[in-house]
């Protein structure tokens, strides 16, 4: 512990990435106060000069073993892609003792490459998953209010040390967050459910659109209720692609589950069965109606 | 022509049924300065007590025989569950030369019941579909703005009157929307797509959620994009369960397209078959893009 009076109990905070995630955590902890040094790594030069003219962190680095050097705590908040690389650099030059948290979307493979990568630092390694987002990217998409009222879900395991988990749950406190801890396997089994899966069904309906003879006239007529079920289909392509098949295994489960359904009630209109589309529509409804209320409920 | 300025060349508007889009009509057609009567038919007493209280229309019945009785436009605006009976009662009791137009989502559906129920009156008869809603209904959820800007597709046939068509067209100008003329079949293909299937696949996405074992955790987990995603599942089930039997054919078309590419999306995952994922993804972030922008420059 710190005497002085630090956020988070780090002098040093490094954060590595500043897209969406990563730069609302850069302006979330800066909103709250911290009086550290907050050090980021960005892919390029040029990277390096937005992140300081936007007054994203007090120093950028392309490479990360300047941005991990004296760090207490480390917050990776890069695509799936990058992240063995990135653990790799940071057990090779982050000091020994220096807590360190991802905010990927799937669990269980963050957890495989910690293993692999951070193999004596398991202890000071929290696997975490902010559930917030928008469609946007970039180092201009991020804002210091993305964390307020949402859920964190931190997934550590008996290996964790309680004082890097504390570290963590203090770090999305300040952000605005709660923070509920599951297990690996429970959060991607909930999260292919919540979130996977309705990126892989909005990506395909849009592109089934974009490939239809009308395609013009489809996205002319398409009204607000469009507009709302397609948006995710803005998410970075990439980046999604990268966490289905880092989940691979839950997404595919419910996603056949998925599809069976889908089936069923596709037998049903060509039947003009009634009671089976009265039932999935208006179980749908219900449990949707019932989220919405929640939802109104926990904003206010 | 009347001499008088009546917005609409009408005197006596007649609409049948209030809920959000009939309400959202009798709003608007108030907004625009209408000094004829405006009359409404709704189901039960109970409802003609809120039109009134609410200001909706002049006069409200539930027989639509005395609300019909002296019109020179008709809007149906009803469930397409009651629209064969809505018309047969026009063609008992309305004025021989009132014009008639409805509201329904799908058009093929509704050119046979007019040829079944309005024989002699085909040539006044206008279908039409205002492309615009949201997922909340009853006589409370109209708003006078609902159709500023948005689109109106209307499908007369070689027997529609111009008289009629400039009547309907005249409308939905003062109502703030423009108008598209398009063939029935056609408009049935392009809304099977941007909008009927859409519902079909949301109410049957928290449909399949709500079913899992971790149904509590699913949705307290379930960020922004999940409730844009599934606000359509909220709409009237009863009524998206007319509207998906009423268009059958086109639906089945285009969801039985999607059926087929959400296979390969899904060997695609299990295969860990990037270009096949990055295509998908990447066309349908790229055409959603650009439906977005089009939405923006469209919207100023």
């Amino acid at each position: 512990m710190s005497e002085k009076k630090h956020i988070f109990n780090a002098k040093h905070v490094a954060i590595i990435g500043l897209g969406l995630i990563g730069g609302s955590v850069a302006r979330g902890i800066y909103r709250a106060g911290f009086r550290g040094e907050l050090v980021g790594a960005v892919e390029n030069e040029a990277d390096v000069k937005r992140a300081l003219t936007l007054g994203l962190v007090d120093a950028c680095h392309t490479d990360i073993a300047s941005a991990v050097g004296q760090a207490d705590l480390i917050v990776v908040a890069v695509p799936p892609a990058a992240l063995a690389e990135v653990l790799a650099q940071i057990a090779a030059h982050a000091p020994r003792d220096a807590i360190i948290t991802d905010t990927g979307s799937s669990k269980q493979s963050v957890v495989a490459l910690a293993q692999a990568h951070l193999a004596d630092r398991l202890a000071y390694f929290v696997p975490g998953h902010p559930i917030a987002g928008t469609e946007n990217q970039g180092l201009d998409a991020g804002f210091n209010t993305l964390f307020d009222g949402r859920r964190v879900i931190l997934t550590p395991s008996q290996d964790t040390a309680a004082s890097a988990l504390d570290c963590v749950v203090g770090l999305w406190k300040e952000l605005g967050a709660s923070v509920i801890e599951m297990d690996a396997a429970h959060h991607d089994d909930v999260l292919a459910a919540t979130s996977h899966l309705p990126h892989v069904l909005a990506y395909t309906l849009v592109d089934t659109l974009a490939a239809l003879s009308e395609r013009q006239e489809i996205f002319a007529f398409a009204a607000g209720g469009f507009a709302d079920f397609t948006r995710i289909a803005s998410s970075d392509a990439r980046l999604w692609r990268d966490i289905v098949v880092a989940n691979r295994g839950p997404v595919l489960d419910v996603l056949d589950t998925y599809i069976e359904r889908l089936a069923r009630i596709r037998s049903a209109i060509a039947d003009d069965d009634h009671d089976t589309i009265d039932g999935v529509f208006g179980r749908a409804k219900a449990a949707r109606d019932e989220y919405g209320a929640d939802r109104r409920e926990s904003a206010s």
